[in-house]
């Protein structure tokens, strides 16, 4: 086994390339010639690749199916929307290749991202860290009354996976009704998981919509006119999935009108939004730059993850978070 | 017992007082000639008060002092610094007057409160909601850098009572280390509790100081610049309880040089701060404006709680939230 390549264009910080490159050994480690743009960019094509066996980052998808030395590849992403088409699954099954992306390193980060979401909204912390208000102003104990406790409210979670199990523990004190909403359930939810035919009931009763769906073809536009329609008056929206999944236009309205409280959005399309548009204008519309899954030593997390899975690749022992 | 008169000079919406006037029937509800101005503004002298065997909200202390007729009085906050004077506390035992607050009522939202800070500082939710940085800019990675998780984190709670309670079951799920720190230990507090002597050692170790103590002679300035300068470099303070316990002066310090990370407070001195105070020229001070118990029907809680209070006061039970 000591022949085996490894290829790495992920972006790391100098202490974790440090780790990798400590970690790897005695495999040798094989850096491309131009360093990736950022965690989330594609690399460009680099004709190292051809030389690995394993490869850990965000490479090029074309260097992917034509190399032929390739039997396991990692990302450094949870997110692997442009390596989801039938062709790459295809190509990855005939070959025997193992797809594996790095979605342990950012669930609880991500988790705790949208909870921060959920509080902060509770509280109203942006215009109520924007206030001086005397406790003689009227607006004063109008702003009290505005604080909606998380108590016993409904949350639907659509995309029921890892996050929302991270979220679910988060929530437990707060005692909400919680409902996932997954294509396909497995039954080891632990929560109800409703299905297509009966997600416009579900989004009619909840209070909380957070939205984790992945972005795909099936997922497009998911957010459509009609489901926000469908949403109960008052109800927060929150989204730290993929920015295509919401029809934006829609979103705008729905906030714009005043049918939603609040949306609070760590992922839009594109990212970043320009400067002029709409939903920026929004005075209930909160956004994040799509830092969900970040959290210190991140790119620490991200190496010890793809370290602890070569270990389960060499010793063919099942990779973790493998996706194909 | 049917004569009995409540004097109530509680700053309620208007459901609330119907609430009230319902609940309290057949007594008979006085009412003062001057309506409060706050929930949290001390009530002007009204020649009703002599009348009344029972008050409700934040009456003038003369009045309550020279009551011949006054036998049970219920503030309808949760601080009672004024009234917590020897001559006071010394003037209801000799009279046998009952008096209660309304902890109750806001201990929920004050946990919930402080926890959404809490979590907006792990999140860094200010200035993450304040930029639209690119994934390519280097900042952007630092940014998701900064976040750093509540889990496994040392919290250090001043004033262990029955917010820190509220506050300790949210935190659960995150496996934070908590300390209480009370000058006299119950021994009920489920944490460990440190008392004067071993608090320095406890504010070296702790990542975050949420202060929940009650402003009276022994704890005005308690949060003294020898107290800030032996929190450990980085941590975070809160401030829930009242802004009269900390030294502002050494808190503007200890953030300006960066010694704390941050501070996130909803009680300062004077509340709101003058405009041109320093603590709002950092930008690692965030304030919220004594709005930590409000909440939706915080006015309809306030009168169940007191109409379940009264219930127990005609039956001759104890009173819930007694403090003197």
């Amino acid at each position: 086994m000591n022949q085996l390549k490894i290829f790495s264009d992920a972006n790391l910080s100098e202490s974790a390339f440090e780790l990798l490159k400590d970690g790897v050994q005695p495999l040798e480690l094989v850096l491309p010639a131009k360093p990736a743009a950022s965690v989330l960019a594609l690399a460009e094509p680099d004709p190292a690749f051809a030389t690995a066996e394993i490869a850990f980052g965000q490479p090029d998808i074309e260097s992917v199916l034509s190399s032929r030395k390739l039997r396991w590849l990692q990302l450094s992403s949870a997110g692997y929307t442009r390596y989801d088409t039938p062709q790459f699954r295809e190509a990855a099954k005939e070959r025997g290749l193992f797809v594996t992306n790095s979605s342990s390193v950012y669930d609880e980060a991500c988790a705790d991202h949208v909870f921060s979401f959920m509080l902060a909204q509770s509280r109203r912390l942006p215009v109520s860290l924007a206030t001086r208000l005397p406790n003689t102003d009227p607006r004063w104990m109008d702003l009290r009354n505005s604080y909606v406790p998380l108590r016993g409210s409904n949350v639907l979670i659509l995309g029921y996976g890892a996050i929302a199990k991270k979220l679910r523990a988060l929530l437990s004190p707060f005692e909400t009704r919680i409902t996932g909403f997954r294509r396909k359930p497995r039954g080891d939810e632990g929560v109800p998981v409703v299905t297509a035919a009966d997600l416009p009931a579900a989004l009619e009763k909840a209070d909380h919509v957070v939205n984790i769906l992945p972005g795909s073809a099936a997922t497009d536009g998911f957010l459509s006119k009609e489901r926000f329609h469908t949403m109960k008056p008052g109800a927060v929206f929150y989204n730290i999935g993929r920015g295509s999944t919401v029809d934006q236009e829609a979103l705008y309205e729905a906030l714009h009108s005043g049918h939603l409280d609040a949306a609070w959005l760590d992922v839009c399309d594109p990212e970043p939004l320009p400067k002029n548009h709409p939903l920026l204008t929004l005075k209930n519309c909160f956004i994040t730059p799509h830092t969900a899954g970040g959290h210190r030593n991140e790119s620490a997390t991200l190496v010890r993850h793809f370290l602890l899975n070569l270990r389960n690749f060499l010793d063919e022992e099942p990779l973790v978070d493998r996706i194909f």
